[in-house]
């Protein structure tokens, strides 16, 4: 469904219906009317056994209710089985937006499956705007709109959250009170049957209450679909998920938990990143990051200043700044003369600029004053322990000042109990957040400058090279013809198609032919059994490399009996003749793709044998991808300095490398049916690159489908 | 200083003199003064200024303190110049604790320095337990002593915490009031010029009221004398270390700070591994370990069950346990059946096993009871989020139950604001503490468990090897005799002396010289050119392997030629001919010490090339080390399962490797006077080790005293 057409009423209501409204008490309905008596709207109950529910009329119908019409939202509190009928009701009175938070649908087993589909059905009828089934519900604290059955109502504020687990926003909600941590929406997603956060985060971008996206989910169904829309949307609003089921034993207690595939991790990792989604990895990051990111401006560099009263703290900030992204600033000449005066001689004029623990707040006026305004500091981190010389509430209201003048991104930790927490509520009213703990403060403005990279970042799209598409296409029917779903190194002309490298070569089926080839292709040859059935070719003595004329014959018998005596009923289907590869400062790499049930095609990228088998120094990003995610591919392994010509080698030919990524991403995206292809290795040379082999899995009907 | 004979008096005083009382607004008397006023004990004034100080008495000098001999502390706060001075009528009072609150010392230049070696010679005339200087004093719980000028004194409890730090106990104390985490003793460690933390670790192992130490630090001076203090220590009582200056910009920053050179994290890293410290890396970590330590009995096994009332919850513990060393538990058939029982139909009987949201206290009591009670079980996690069924506060008194109980441990994650922090004081008396985010449970859990290793491990001497110590000790004589530092291959018969493997071979000058060696050797040789000024001989062609007899002659002039296009000025001692050794299945790996300034020889294994230069994949041990630090050295690479035969090949000789690092380490043990030393490459085949080359520097001067 498309977001921008949806962009009134469900968060912003001004009459609401409650249809299964009632007083029975402890029951969902009771609870959820009463939080409503909060909202600044109408509420109206509706309820065919009632009269009058806790002081309200009540009606017997949704048709009933007058003006019915004009409801901007309907909330469906109903034993499940009456709930698609009563969607019906609702969409023939015109009323589009609807949260169904009645549980027993797909959550459920056979039964409930069969119910969603129905309610999905209906909704398509109507183009309902709908929210769950088996939600918690909705908060909007702009009109005071609270339809969930929570206990607690958070305070006003700029982050809207979303939720797969209506648990995690009961567990935040009173937290969020006690923290002061403000929201403006906050959506309980259920099972996602209509609505889902790709719907949320388009409206939530075009929405002005809105600073950041906080995102808690399990698992995203379409991937792809969200990969475009996130990044559309982090180009003006930053959105932060925390996306649990990352390992494997979590990914089975998300299936068991929501009923539904939980995707690899690394597609979502991959696809985060190329959608510019912030991650955190705890509860704890994802809403200091987005309390960050609500609250401060964003860093015009990732360089940082300390100011501390304290030796220590200061110390353990520098610490977790050299473990982020985030640098030290070297300040200026200018501030270290400015400072030398201001400051008294015990004071170390450095970065963490400790500026000893009898300081007053005269001297942190100063000192930050001074640091905020050098042009090589991008952000600045405040640090104070308790002294008797001040109270953390002034420090508080100072900082933010100093903060507000210079509009720079600011960060404090005011160590200490009960006086930081109170000072804390100063610095929020300024946007700054304050942590006991040193590696908090770093970490959160870490994501701020992550997202400032995001923010200046351009999209362009994937390039679309010049290739032999129909060629390609022969190729890949040889699995209908010959009824396998697997191709070995036959296919390597599909490479060759989609214009990345290989050696010159044929498959001959005779030792003859083998000499006619090898004489053409000239000097030693390579030589490789050709067999579908043998996957891992040279550790059964299925390749020879070097081969020289007189030699190329007996080698091709040799290889026969090789392959027959590993498996004799093997499919021969020749062997593969192939000018050699000088492996002069080269190095051998892979090249591949597989299929993600969410994210579709994952494409990946590191340096052979044990380094991906066992450093597991792998790039992973979604198809199609663009030259500067295909480059990133090449930067982030931990192996990159040996594409870089490390240890006095020439480096490695980049360009040929990050071309060969993305013509690979194309041919993988014009052929969704290949599930799987493996080019391994790609010789990557200082000038040129080269696919040795290549490995390919097809899902033949889908392929002979696409025809 | 021995700590066993220091054990009364400093930290449980009865009789407390303030030499330097008095009751001027903001000093650090004053509130030294006030602080004392909660102390069980007397306490006494010494200022010859004053008649009374806030009430008190006011002695002319320590000298005229009634019965000054039975006094057992005495807290110093004078002006720095007046302390050393005091410091002896001290002693000769027979007075032999102190605590000098006085800054001006080493940490302030030269004179500084000058004070503090006075102050060492004083203290360690009267044998003095000297506490400081530049310290802001010490707490013990137990007695009320707050011998601080802090404000704020944390709750009783069985932590002892000391820290380099002043400023650190200032943050803390504030913030473990408002936690409600308790202490016994706090002690600020100051400029540590008598009692550094090695001796408060053995006198809070003896402190049966200290259940787990805490320390912050930046640096540790003698860091083999910690090592062998905390081995003993961490057999009954748990270290949690915050060690600061982690990088190399927070190391610098921590010179500045202290004026102490920080060793490099390495060490330190693998020195805490061998005493058993544990190490967190945030404060909130070392609190969250610490807390955790001291509440909860240890797990006989790391597998985890959970119990929660919410899916999303479940699944965020789920991760965080499997990114740690713990595991889910698998229940038992047993427990399949009882919680089948039990539970009703909509939940999931797995692990996370989750109740679902309308779980009562009977529900979780059956639960909790049934994963507690299942053998498989080694700890569990209990997490709630709110809901209107029950209070925080019942479920924790009953979770407190179930576990004292079992007599499992058990931590919580009651998930909301005020009413889980009221619910935390009730969880908090059975020892069990609780988080709003799973993932600190679970790190806390896994500190328990990585204790649990910890205190059962067995503590063996390093092994003693028959060596050649004289033939060794005239190799390194070399460096004496030729007046260099290093020495390169011809120092290789250094290795054989210490039994371990090199190929034969020689050191010839001539080319006839080389063909009679070559010729006794025998098939083809190896050759290198042997120069003291030529390190990377491979790279200037200074090396030929595989040279046939007819060549050898021919290739010792090729060789020199090659070194002499590379330096005409090095140093020639000759071309060394040996062996060859088949590269069949070996792989090359580096064994390596350098002598740390804090920790003495550091003892380093990793495979060669990239990966220790681009993946850095080493593992790092202090010598003497003994042979299960030896293997874990091999276990602990990234690469280790290249060792153990990964793709196909057969396992390398892992007992040789093992035995040439204790071997080295005996090495380097016995001549200290060796800075660095490489072994690179030492070949590892699948039955035998071989050292093909060596590189070391020696201290000189220290070298040749050592005669």
């Amino acid at each position: 469904m498309d977001a921008s057409d949806t962009s009134s009423g469900l968060l912003d209501p001004n009459r609401i219906a409650v249809i299964g409204a009632t007083d029975r008490e402890d029951s969902v309905g009771r609870a959820l009317l009463e939080n409503l008596s909060t909202f600044d709207g109408e509420v109206l109950a509706v309820n065919p056994n009632r009269q009058e529910v806790l002081g309200m009329t009540c009606y017997d119908s949704i048709g009933s209710v007058p003006e019915a019409a004009s409801i901007d939202l309907a909330i469906v509190v109903l034993p499940a089985p009456a709930v698609v009928e009563t969607l019906s009701t609702v969409g023939d009175q015109g009323i589009r937006n609807v949260v169904v938070i009645s549980a027993g649908f797909s959550e459920t087993g056979p039964e409930g499956q069969q119910r969603e589909a129905e309610l999905i059905a209906v909704a398509e009828e109507y183009d309902l705007d709908l929210v769950g089934p088996n939600s918690i519900g909705i908060m909007s604290t702009t009109t005071g709109l609270d339809a969930t059955f929570l206990q607690g109502y958070p305070p006003e504020g700029s982050l809207s959250l979303m939720s797969q687990s209506g648990a995690f926003i009961a567990a935040v909600v009173g937290w969020a009170i006690q923290h002061d941590i403000g929201f403006n929406n906050i959506v309980s997603l259920g099972n996602e049957a209509v609505l889902d956060e790709t719907d949320f985060i388009a409206r939530w971008d075009d929405d002005s209450e809105t600073d950041v996206i906080v995102i808690y989910i399990e698992d995203i169904d379409n991937g792809q679909q969200f990969i475009e829309a996130a990044r559309e949307v982090t180009d003006h609003t930053p959105i932060v998920v925390l996306k649990s089921g990352r390992t494997e034993p979590g990914a089975a207690a998300a299936k068991s938990h929501t009923g539904s595939m939980a995707g690899s991790d690394d597609a979502y990792e991959a696809g985060f990143e190329q959608a510019g989604v912030l991650r955190a990895m705890t509860i704890q990051d994802v809403f200091d990051y987005g309390q960050m990111l609500a609250g401060q401006r964003l860093p015009e560099t990732n360089t940082v200043g300390i100011v501390t009263n304290g030796g220590g703290p200061g110390v353990l900030t520098t610490d977790a700044i050299d473990d982020s992204r985030l640098e030290l600033a070297a300040f200026s000449a200018e501030t270290h003369e400015r400072l030398d005066a201001q400051l008294p001689e015990a004071a170390d004029i450095a970065n963490p600029l400790d500026i000893i623990g009898d300081a007053d707040l005269e001297r942190f006026r100063n000192s930050i004053q001074t640091v905020l305004a050098d042009d090589s500091v991008g952000a600045v981190v405040v640090l104070s322990v308790p002294t008797a010389v001040y109270e953390f509430a002034e420090l508080a209201e100072l900082i933010g000042e100093l903060q507000a003048a210079a509009d720079k991104p600011v960060v404090a930790c005011l160590m200490g109990g009960e006086p930081a927490d109170q000072a804390a509520e100063r610095l929020a009213s300024y946007g700054i957040p304050t942590h006991f703990d040193p590696s908090r403060a770093v970490a959160s403005l870490e994501a701020l400058a992550d997202y400032s990279t995001i923010a200046d970042r351009v999209y362009e799209e994937p390039a679309e090279f010049d290739v032999d598409r129909e060629r390609a296409r022969e190729i890949l029917n040889q699995t209908l013809e010959r009824e396998v779903s697997h191709l070995g190194v036959e296919a390597i002309e599909l490479l060759e198609a989609y214009g990345i490298p290989t050696p010159d070569g044929e498959i001959v089926e005779s030792p003859a032919a083998a000499e006619t080839v090898a004489e053409r292709i000239g000097g030693p040859v390579a030589m490789k059994i050709v067999s579908p059935d043998i996957v891992h070719k040279s550790d059964i003595g299925g390749v020879e490399v070097g081969v020289r004329l007189q030699e190329v014959a007996e080698t091709y018998e040799t290889l026969l009996d090789n392959a027959a005596s590993y498996d004799s009923a093997a499919d021969i289907l020749g062997v593969r003749i192939e000018a050699l590869v000088a492996p002069d400062e080269s190095t051998e790499t892979i090249v591949g793709a597989t299929r993600d049930p969410q994210f579709g095609h994952l494409l990946l990228f590191g340096f052979g044998g044990i380094f991906v088998e066992i450093f597991e120094d792998i790039a992973f990003r979604t198809a199609p991808l663009t030259r500067r995610e295909a480059k990133s591919m090449t930067e982030e392994i931990q192996a990159a300095p040996m594409l870089r010509g490390a240890r006095g080698r020439r480096p490695a030919d980049l360009e040929a490398v990050i071309e060969t990524i993305q013509r690979l991403s194309q041919l993988v995206s014009e052929f969704p049916s290949i599930t799987e292809l493996d080019v391994n290795p790609l010789v990557v040379a200082p000038e040129d690159v080269v696919a040795l082999d290549v490995r390919l899995t097809v899902d033949r009907d889908e392929l002979s489908a696409s025809e």
